[in-house]
């Protein structure tokens, strides 16, 4: 009998795992005096700490038993309820208690998403470009991510219909779509109210599942509220992910998921299966500041925030960055997305921005057909105002060098 | 094309998952009235909640930046650090913080370790009884759950090695052992130190992996301090998942794993696909707490607080129960084993002792093998003393008129 270490017992899903695109960004973010653009973590100077603080003085006075106990693996009771009123009136879409899964990040609530769905083989369509901690889940079981390029109305649902039709006579079958509707991660831009629905009646006519991710929603700048999928859903194919990392914080842990109750009923057992329950103390912070409405009042000022940040940063890009370049223009979130020359390398200009200690995030990270080598990202929620202001025309300069 | 509803795209793991014991179990609790001897919570009478108040409402004045952001995957730097020296120094073994992570709860460590190493049809070992929790999660993989029986010294060793021969005859994959070595769930057995090194041996032999879950180890009532499997293991076959749910707080989703850097390494970027990282503000507590001596000054008192709960339960027993009924005495943790006669069944036993309002847990939710009919769980460790000394002579007088 072969002499077996404990790497030859690893299983075939866990084989295939890549290193992971965001730690490699953490070390950069570690050196000193990096002016990063790369790092997508909210700022914390719009953190409602001294609320929290109070929050859980008193959480830990009146209700100490219940904030440091487990709680029910489908999350705090109150907090579902409270959650579910806030989907009907802020979102608009009605849902019941029970059709919300309190889950430990949005992150986890993808994770349980593909343990329910994917068997290995299995394709998800992505957006190229797509957040590649997503695509990443989708991999580490096993998931296939096909790519569907997206252009300034969110992901090319017109391109989908002969994508989906060449795999089913591949013999794959099709699990899910992963979009990010609003101010997606990398590309800044929203899909369209036309695109939305476009996409609903794919997943109708081709029957396959929605993963709609929607961490930055809540932080539009400008224009209206378009609906999310989850509203125009009719048949019960759209798992909605519903972040509180860029409004409450991400340290705690806590987001929730909606989707039909059978849905939600199996990934309350995998929840279980998997980390037991959500940090209690985090749920009943979260419940209190929905209702205080002081989480609404932290989401406004988040807004205008970000909005302040994003203005920098495109006003700059207008002043210094030279023709040949292109980027999104996003009314909200966290980024934009730049477009350099054909022939001019994104991680080419990395290796010169990194030596004025500047960061981003190169595009190829993001596609998971291997393109966008002429692509970055631009990540305005966590470098500092000075940062912004210094970065910008370095890297500019360093654009130009290139040309 | 036929019609697919949402179900019939879930995945094969997917399908195979049974309703969580502990959800059952939870119903129970939540009934008015009942005095539970089922459920496995601690107590919070032993939180430490006011010390945990201070640490927050100062880490939050000093700290909240980074309590309230993102953290590295793998952990806190410092609290690793701060673990490891802890394994050293308390446990008896040598580990570096690269062997070390942090989890949203020992059962996330096992959910890792499980999407590491099990393939679905793989085989992992584990006692007849075994904690429900653990066996589910293995399912969820599409492991195999073979069981092995326990006695007096814990998993039967002697039974291990014509089992796997057998295993490997029929073609089967074995690929670990689940173990609590210390005051099991729900025997409340020690394994002693000799089956100890017979499951290394068997495990270097036969080239398997050991799970070893210690979430109760630090509560041991009296007796010397057994070293855990991680302290003999000299191949890196264990990984060592280390709970603080019994000792600092379950509602803070905080627990650790250790293991050999590779393992670690590989469970990061699963941890990383799977939550993103585990609470700051958890860490950073718990990193206060063992720094300023009060989680160790936690555990005596918890130690104290139980072992009373433990001697008036079995008291009790002792005082109560008729010589046909047999239990373990355990020397720390949360639970006592009861074997009723041959032909009695405590599910038939549990109807008529909810009509009395009194709950346990009955003998088949922990044997994989669906024996146990004559066998049930009772924990000393949520139970209210007044509860206690109720449920036990009530349950003894139940148990006496089916005799």
């Amino acid at each position: 009998m072969a002499h077996h270490q404990p790497e030859d017992l690893f299983s075939v899903n866990a084989r295939g795992l890549k290193p992971s695109a965001i730690e490699a960004i953490h070390k950069l973010l570690e050196q000193p005096g990096m002016r990063s653009l790369a790092g997508a973590w909210p700022d914390p100077l719009v953190f409602q700490t001294d609320e929290i603080a109070a929050i859980i003085a008193e959480l830990l006075d009146k209700q100490g038993d219940q904030a440091l106990q487990y709680g029910s693996t489908r999350g705090q009771p109150v907090l579902r309820q409270a959650l579910a009123d806030m989907a009907s009136t802020q979102l608009g879409f009605e849902c019941s208690p029970q059709q919300i899964l309190v889950t430990s990040g949005s992150a986890q609530g993808l994770d349980l998403a593909c343990r329910l769905f994917i068997d290995p083989g299995d394709v998800v369509l992505v957006g190229l470009p797509s957040y590649f901690g997503a695509t990443a889940t989708i991999a580490s079981h096993g998931g296939i991510n096909v790519g569907i390029p997206l252009d300034e109305q969110g992901i090319r649902t017109d391109l989908m219909a002969e994508k989906i039709l060449t795999l089913q006579k591949e013999g794959k079958r099709l699990k899910a779509a992963y979009v990010i509707p609003n101010f997606q991660n990398p590309s800044g831009v929203t899909m369209s109210a036309r695109r939305r629905t476009e996409l609903i009646d794919l997943a109708e006519r081709f029957q396959f599942m929605i993963f709609e991710d929607d961490p930055y929603g809540e932080l539009r700048f400008e224009g209206g509220h378009l609906a999310p999928l989850a509203t125009l859903d009719t048949s019960g194919r759209v798992i909605h992910f519903h972040s509180t990392s860029k409004t409450f914080s991400p340290g705690m842990r806590v987001a929730w998921v909606a989707a039909q109750a059978p849905v939600i009923d199996r990934m309350e057992r995998l929840k279980q299966a998997s980390d037991i329950s959500t940090n209690s103390l985090s749920q009943l912070v979260l419940l209190e500041l929905i209702r205080s409405g002081r989480l609404q009042g932290g989401i406004e000022r988040n807004r205008a925030h970000y909005r302040g940040k994003r203005d920098l940063m495109l006003g700059l890009m207008d002043q210094h960055f030279p023709k040949e370049v292109h980027w999104t223009r996003p009314s909200g979130g966290f980024f934009t997305f730049v477009t350099l020359p054909q022939d001019m390398n994104s991680d080419d200009l990395l290796i010169d921005a990194l030596e004025q200690s500047i960061a981003y995030v190169s595009g190829p990270s993001f596609f998971v057909d291997g393109s966008g080598q002429n692509s970055f990202r631009l990540s305005f929620s966590q470098a500092s105002v000075e940062d912004i202001e210094a970065a910008i025309p370095c890297l500019a300069g360093l654009i130009k060098k290139r040309l």
